[in-house]
This record gives C-alpha cells, structure tokens and sequence, in this order.
C-alpha cells in the first residue's frame, strides 16, 4: 500500500493528513487520517482522526518540540512507516511567479521558493522548514509543493497590478492574492453541487483568522481580496486589511514609530482584535456582547459585502456567494449579518436553512444563490500528488 | 459695495473669487470675477475672467511670485480696494474632528488647525499660509475658513473607522474624507436639478487630479473613498490610492527605501502617471494612445466603477451617479468607459447625450440616473461667509 502525506505548516501549527493512492491517476486519494499539531513553541498538542472520525491521538507532546518532532509524533499516531509514503504534498503560501502548478521541490525549486520568503514573511520560512524535515523523514518519497498563488495566476494587468510606477509590477509588487488552495477545493465542489453554475460569475470568501475573497469568472480566479502580502483585503482575525498608505507615513513620521514596530501593529494588533479591544476569536466575539465586539462584527460584515459588490462590479453581475473557512462555514450570525442587507443586489437568505447548516443557505427565489462549502486544502494537496507518484509507485498501489 | 474674495491655495497654485455679497443673508453672493495664479515656484502665471467671462488678466508674473504676491496681482486686476473686502473666505484641507462647519480664523482657531497638518501635509500649509497673506491685505476684513472635511463629518464608526487598534481612532486616525466643499455644491445643484433624488441614494466621483468618491443618503455623506490621508481611495494623478499597507513595509524593509522615499513615490510617482510611464493628464492619455496609457485609463476607470457597486452596498441600492471635478467633467471617453460595463446594475449610457456634454448622460430608461454636474468650491466658500459678515456690512451692502 502506497501513501500520500500532506503537510501544512504555520508558524506554531502543522495541519497534516494522510491518504492512499488511489489506483488509477484520475481516481480521488482516499483519506485515511488526518491531524493537527498546534501550540508549537509554547504547549504542543497532536490530536488526530481516523477517516471515520474516531480519535487516534489527543495529547500532549514534549514542551520542547518543534516542527520535526511534531511531524515524526504525527507519523507514530498514523502508524505509517517512512517507507509507505510515496509521497508528501506541502502547503505552500507563495509560488508566484515562477510556479502556477504544483512542482516537485528539489534544490532548484527550492531556491526559487526561498527566493519568495520576502513577499510572505509570516508564512513562506514555516512551509519551506516542513520541507525541509519530510526530506529527512521521508528520503524516498516525492516532496510535491502545492501554492496559495497558483490559482489566482493568469489575473488581467488590471486586477492584477496596483497603481504604483510598472517598474514595481514588474519587480513583482503584484496582487499575487492566497488561499489558492482553498478557492481551488470549493470551485471544484461547487461545479459539481451546481453545474449550472460553472460557467458563472461566483464570489467565494474564505474567512477564517486570514480572510480572503475571490472572484470567480467561469471557473477561473478574476480577483482576489488579498494582494501582494497576506495585510491586504479583508479585515482579518489580527490583521488590517487594505489601509490608507499614509497612515503607515502618518505612524512612522509623527507617531515616530518604525517600520518593525508598524508591521507588528499592523499583523497581529489590528482587525478584529484591534477593532473590538478583545480578541480575534469570532466565537468570543459572539458570545461577549459588547458594544465594541458588536461593532468589530459588524465592520468585518460590512466589508465583505462591499467587496462583494465590488466584485459583482469586476464579473459584470453575480450569480452566487460561496462561504467557506473556519468563520465562513461555522458562524450562521456572521452570514446572516452579510446576506441579509443584500436584498438591492437580488441576495435572499433563507434563514432557517443558514441557522440549520443547511448546504444552500438562499431563498428558493434569491436571484442569487449562497452557498456554505467546508473548505478541504489537504484533498487538493493530496490530488496534486498523485501525478508525480513514479508509474511504479502507483502500479504497487493496486 | 461690500465684497467677498475666496482663495484656495496649492502648493503651486492660487484659485480666487470675487463675489458681490448679498442683500438678505438668504441670498447667494454675486460672482464678479474669479481666476487662477498657478505656477508658483516655478513660472507664476495669472488669468482671470469676469462674471460674464470676459478675460480681466492673462499674463506672467514676476518668477520669485510667492502667495502673497499671486494675491496681491489677483487684487490688482479686480480692481477691488482692500476696504471693499468685508470677508475673506479661505479653503481648508483639514478641520475634522473640531470643525463640522465653517469658523472665524482667529488665533485661537488657526492653533487647532496648524495641529492638523500632520494628517494634511501636502495640503494644509499652503491653506494656512493664504490665510496669514490675506490677513496682512485685508486687516479688516473677516477671515473664514472652510473645510474639505467637514461635509463628511458625522459618519457611522464603520465608515470613519480603520480595522486599527481603537486608540488610534480615538487618537484621530479615520475616514475624514476630503473633496467637501465640491461635494457640498453638487449635493445642492442635484436636489435643484432632480428634486426626487434628494432623498435618494447617490454617489458623486469627484475626479481630478486628486480624486475621490461620496456615497450620500438623503443628502449626507456617509461614506467617502478618500481616507485618513489624501492617498486613499482611487488611484489618482500621481497619487496610488488605496494600498497593501505590506508594500510600504517590504519597500523599506526589503527595498530598503527610507520613509521619505516611499512618501514621494505614493504622492508623486503612482497614480495614473505610475501606470501610464507618460503623465498624470488625462488629456494627454488619451491622446498618446500606447498600452500603457491605455491600461492606465482603464485601471482608473474600473476602480470607479469597483468603488460605485461598493458603495451601493453601502447605501443598500443606487439611484444616482453624478461626475464632476476636471476629468469627470470633461472626459467625455472616461465616463463612457465607467459607465458602459455597469448595464448589470441597471445604469445605461446615453451615448450622444455624453458625447454633447448633457447633464443627463443616462439613457431615458437607465435603472440608475448619471448627471454630469461642474462643480463650484468658491460659491460654497462664499455662500458660507455671509454668514460671518457683520450685520453693518450686511446693510451697507443694500
């Protein structure tokens, strides 16, 4: 039996899952496990789940682990050995320019990567480290990176530049956008949940801790929230989202702030945690009551409908709102405070179906539909896989 | 006679007005001549007009002209005696949070405005430093200050605020908005024009060389696409518009440019003039007529329109689009392309209508109204100084 290992890595946290190989390229892997590793560096914990639900692992590892230990912790409680592991799918943040498909890293790609730190630096060094110990862990088996970017690659100049000198385009300030991944999954979901669909104009928001919209043309990513770094778009969990430049001139030539000092405020004091004084946390912020929490919930509502219609404006129309992510899929008074003053735009809820976690959450007349789609970035990652498993490989797994 | 003299100062520029003023404070002030000095610094130049646009003044001034000089040549060809001018009346870039209206410019209240500086550096000095000229003309006259923020005062937290820790808000870091006083004159003009719309939801592009766009419901501003800075919002001339806030921080921390650099190159280099590699007028994009200019053009056009839909989220609907400002008013082609692609949000163009300079510009069935309204900053300037003239000038007026 052959086995497929994904990996996504964040800076305290390592998300990974494992799968067979499915016997012919174009069958689906199938899942045999999947775990999360989160609270690296301060309390690591593994928790993890066989495909059908049940809980293999639910403990606590040494304080000291790191992403390796976390990892060779994670294969233990799979009870794969190294040597059934055709191959290791990594989540990737930034692969753009030079990758808009999945690639298999070598040294090579590998430098080019490294090469990308700069245009993701809170998330680019943590995936490149989890390559780094799969090479180690798995010696024989093919590291496949799988990026953020890809999906968005190919956008027109005009969603695609900002309005900066074109030297800096083509130095690469570009709105590379994320969650590629993600958007990539739920596209594929909803071509199959509304074929009619395909072929139209849909937004998808991906709202989790990192927030991002996408708009899709016929399948194809147009427009994306996030731009060049993971600042831009949405108010996020911790993160801004797109600001007034000379605000970061005001901080810095007034407030006598530096530049360091801007992107901690900026990264990790701002959006939902800065606006509501509490936290980051949309579960907290429901359950506190405050005016201030109320105000944050309804700023992050209020912005994503406006870049709804800005991207109804960029389509030319809108036939569907996809919600996904941590937010996106779990917090029903979060959707309903978005869809619901959308009725000028066609949008009608269907309350009792949001409230109920029903799949299609519109009215049977909304002239658009709304739609909840669990994300899945480790089936992507895993379906990527499959075709850079040697022929060989894959003739075992039959 | 009593008279009024409006001027709104630039860095390089001075625009005035002479006004009659009225018999009964509910009467408007009478134009008698306005005119421009621009090229200040650099090749000082005065024209001016008559109310019935008959040329008063078309030549060069001395090239060490200051502002002051630029007044006092403007006083010269009106031909009106300093004892005439019962109030001058002066464009402000910055009043908000302290001045929802206009105020007497005294030392008390030039204090609270030179505070404001910071958060109007290109604009705010020159304002100010018209205002000390005109005090050392015009001794006894009332000086009046008007703001370019004090329209949009009043708005919702969610349209003032940034996703920024709340201290900052609280320290001044929001939405003022700027463009007020043009705003203020069309918000007027259209509920003469089309009484119905009054109480409508409109969104007004005031678009020159800087450029913005309001979002008013029932006649008051409650949303504005410029910001904290006179950066925000659309891409402008040669300003960028709304930003990553992570590009700033990867041009100094990766480009390493210093804070200065990056100040001139959002101020001076982006924009249009950045897209295009050629200009920030838009007469001579469209006549140069290479790619990139085209783009250019293009990429202005379509954040208009991203930002309109965006807006209309805002107001729940759109019932009215009004251009003003240089090249709203007089890019015959950029309105075409504004508003061409917006048929899915049941606006549609009167060709010929745009083609003649009409006010109405939408087609007879057109979902959503589109007027083209020349603005008048100066009237608004004027009209508020009435109010400010002592009731013994008000008399010898009659």
């Amino acid at each position: 039996m052959r086995h497929i290992l994904t990996l996504n890595a964040g800076s305290s946290s390592m998300k990974f899952g494992l799968y067979q190989a499915p016997e012919a390229r174009d069958d689906e892997p199938r899942l045999v496990a999947r775990g999360l590793v989160d609270g690296i560096g301060t309390g690591p914990w593994l928790k993890a789940k066989d495909a059908g639900g049940a809980v293999v692992a639910d403990h606590a590892l040494d304080d000291e682990a790191n992403h390796a230990d976390a990892l060779e912790a994670a294969l233990l409680c799979l009870s794969v050995d190294a040597g059934a592991v055709a191959a290791v799918g990594h989540r990737v943040a930034h692969g753009a320019p030079a990758f808009p498909r999945p690639v298999v890293l070598d040294t090579r790609t590998m430098a080019v990567l490294a090469g990308y730190t700069a245009f993701a630096p809170s998330h680019q060094p943590h995936n490149l480290k989890a390559v780094m110990a799969a090479r180690d862990a798995f010696p024989r088996a093919v590291q496949v990176g799988c990026f953020d970017t890809s999906f968005h690659q190919g956008k027109a100049f005009i969603q695609d530049a900002y309005a900066l000198p074109r030297e800096l385009y083509d130095q690469g300030i570009r709105r590379y956008g994320h969650h590629g991944l993600s958007y990539d999954y739920v596209a594929g979901a909803l071509r199959k949940l509304a074929p009619h669909l395909a072929g139209g104009k849909v937004v998808i928001a991906h709202l989790g801790n990192g927030a991002s919209m996408c708009a899709l043309s016929e399948g194809r990513s147009v427009e994306s929230t996030m731009g060049f770094s993971a600042l831009d778009g949405l108010p996020m969990g911790t993160r801004c989202g797109q600001l007034d430049p000379g605000i970061v001139l005001y901080l810095m030539l007034v407030k006598g702030l530096d530049v360091v000092e801007v992107e901690t405020l900026l990264y990790k004091e701002s959006g939902l945690k800065g606006l509501s004084g509490l936290t980051n946390d949309m579960r907290d912020l429901e359950a506190a009551g405050t005016p201030q929490a109320e105000e944050a919930i309804a700023y992050f509502a209020a912005m994503i409908r406006r870049e709804a219609a800005a991207m109804a404006s960029t389509l030319g129309g809108i036939d569907a709102i996809v919600f996904c992510g941590g937010i996106g899929e779990n917090s029903r008074q979060l959707r309903q405070r978005v869809i619901e003053p959308m009725g000028w735009l066609g949008v009608t809820l269907d309350g009792e179906a949001n409230r109920a976690g029903a799949t299609r959450i519109s009215a049977p007349d909304s002239k658009v539909a709304v739609y909840v789609i669990p994300t899945d970035e480790e089936i992507v990652i895993a379906r990527a896989c499959v075709e850079f498993i040697p022929q060989r490989a894959m003739a075992e797994a039959i």
